[in-house]
């Protein structure tokens, strides 16, 4: 059993902020097992590695002996927008949140351990609170701290409107805190001050409050915006393992050792220990080959790192493809452009009919494949190396247009 | 029957402010019966005159045919102070609720007429909502908006806590409208903003918008302050019959014109008529017979008001009480407090030394009874015509201190 000392190491390790670290410490050296809970979006299961930052924490504490529950906050879902102006937010049915819960499952037990899991729906509780149970909820908040909220005080300050309900979802999902007696919640920066609204609430209902845990945004593959699906610069983790392995060895150098400390499950001293080799003189490509492998293995298996492995040095060693290249993200109708104009965005020909006369050359390859057919459609999210001639690469996305 | 214009005139009577005027043209045009909502706090059903100028114009509608809701907010009550913070502010059970509802009745009745009141307690449908309903409706309003209420901008501006719960509220209050499909809801003019939000939550639910009239609020006997029963200005509707029509014949002239306007059921055509007697040198105190005798009919009976007047008279001609004394408010502990000091306070005398002395002598009469008990103790809310001596009066009134 790890002592409270080595346990705050790892559980620090990347953390943005931890508000209180003594009360953690105080609650580890308890040596109980604490309750440590983290929600999520019912409308949203398809889980990228950016996801994961948050989930690898929760692992983290299960192999340190705590509970973790993986709260899905359904009961917002099941209302939808009350507002009715938004269209694109119908309320979930009960069959769609379970569907989804399901998918969810499938994907986090690849990270945690189902025997340390509890997984939970808000909608157990807030779906039985009446009327009079809100309003008591209500009044224990106050309108003048609801709107320090960031994005509330900006929108009250530009005159956007804020709906009153919105005060309301902090606080329900401050009470799921006091529901599930968290010890601790993670949650990313962005949820700082919701998760705060659940330590006060915690103390208004007489029990100790929990520890904020907040985790940073993991950057995407660009290495600037953070990972998003709608950005186009994410790593699925249901991803086939050589497309994982492809885009993980796309990544900066100076962004391998950030997914490393966020993503990697290794000690801070093995990393430390590869900085050191690096730094003495070790390619950072092969340093680079162990985290892919580390990742790929996780959300599929060891053997298939490796042979996603061998593919990538295999593809890269036969069409001599450089494996530094930078990703080019580009804006594509949602059913994929056609490879010429492809060409033409990414800067490999300078126009349409330079693009068609290099397919009849045979000069236009695909992750090294010849291109023979001038109305090829490139489809979107693929990740591809666009090569002309000999020595012009791109390496390529295309995300649709909003 | 009426017409539409001539409902109108009555409406307008007193009235602060009608929105808006047009729309009620329409609906009284239409010759169905209106639904015209006022809501009444549960917990105060000990009503003055100051609340019977709402109530007189509920009963203006009634003499047209309408329909009036007597709407009791129970709901709120029921729930009491969910800050826990304010212990004076208790839930309130049931069995209370219904005793103060059958306390007003006994009250309100002797102005309404029973056949065209309904009695309604929004807890039925308040109740019944569970908190998903409850998040839906505050979905219908804006922080901003809600913020722009007069005490809620002041209390925000001056960093006052201002607790979630407290914008649920008026929503409650406007759904209570959409509920009873109101037509009409009357209100202070403190209300104004909450009557609106009634308005904006009809159309919300498709409902016609309902017509919001305020009455203002009327002033206590000081004829500067608000009616209220703590700053002790006020006339309770079962006193009985000579304290009512002692009080009444206490108000200013001035005053005397503006009860005639808020509370008198005569016409425009009579109170202009009493107006122009009064004019041409008709004694203003027999025109307050004429205020006090419809009042204190209204309260008790026509023979009650002959006889009250007739007390009224002697008592003064018995004891040369002048009629015109104003009233001193003079603050005492609960109890009550000794007439030594009473007399002190209310300056006919300079020390209890000289209070004594004069009741030793027979000089200080109460109601123009002697006071022969040095020992006397004067109960507070209790309206008295103090004298020292042949000349010296001062009418008075105990109020507790807070």
């Amino acid at each position: 059993m790890a002592t409270a000392d080595e346990q705050l190491t790892e559980i620090r390790r990347g953390a943005a902020d931890i508000l209180v670290e003594s009360e953690l410490k105080t609650r580890l050296d308890s040596g109980r097992p604490l309750v440590v809970k983290a929600g999520f979006d019912p409308t949203a299961p398809d889980l990228h590695l950016g996801h994961t930052v948050l989930i690898n924490k929760m692992r983290r504490f299960q192999d340190f002996g705590h509970q973790v529950v993986f709260l899905i906050g359904d009961f917002t879902g099941l209302i939808g927008d009350p507002t009715g102006r938004n269209a694109t937010r119908p309320p979930l049915t009960p069959e769609e949140v379970a569907a989804n819960a399901t998918t969810y499952e499938r994907q986090i037990f690849r990270i945690l351990d189902p025997e340390r899991t509890k997984i939970e729906f808000n909608s157990r509780w807030m779906g039985a609170m009446d009327a009079v149970g809100l309003i008591r909820l209500a009044a224990r908040h106050t309108v003048a701290r609801m709107l320090e909220r960031d994005d509330f005080r900006q929108r009250y300050a530009d005159g956007r409107p804020i709906a009153i309900h919105e005060f309301l979802y902090p606080l329900v999902q401050g009470y799921d805190s006091v529901m599930l007696r968290a010890d601790v919640e993670l949650g990313g920066t962005d949820q700082r001050f919701n998760l705060l609204v659940g330590r006060q609430l915690q103390q208004d209902y007489g029990q100790l409050p929990q520890v904020v845990i907040t985790m940073p945004l993991l950057e995407g593959l660009d290495g600037v915006n953070k990972m998003s699906k709608s950005l186009g610069n994410y790593i699925g983790i249901t991803e086939p393992a050589d497309d994982m392995f492809g885009k993980l060895m796309s990544v900066s150098d100076d962004l391998m050792w950030r997914y490393f400390e966020l993503l990697s499950f290794r000690s801070h001293g093995e990393i430390a220990g590869l900085r050191q080799q690096v730094a003495d003189g070790r390619n950072p490509r092969d340093v680079k080959f162990e985290l892919a492998k580390e990742l790929v293995a996780r959300f599929h298996d060891a053997s298939a790192a490796e042979v996603a492995q061998d593919h990538f040095i295999k593809r890269f060693r036969d069409h001599e493809i450089p494996t530094d290249l930078e990703l080019l993200v580009i804006a594509a109708p949602e059913a994929g452009s056609g490879i010429a104009s492809v060409l033409r965005d990414a800067r490999l020909v300078s126009s349409n009919s330079e693009a068609n006369r290099m397919i009849e050359q045979g000069a236009v390859r695909i992750n090294g494949e010849r291109v023979t057919n001038r109305d090829l459609v490139i489809a979107v999210n693929a990740d591809l190396v666009l090569q002309v001639g000999k020595r012009r690469y791109k390496r390529i996305r295309l995300v649709p247009k909003d």
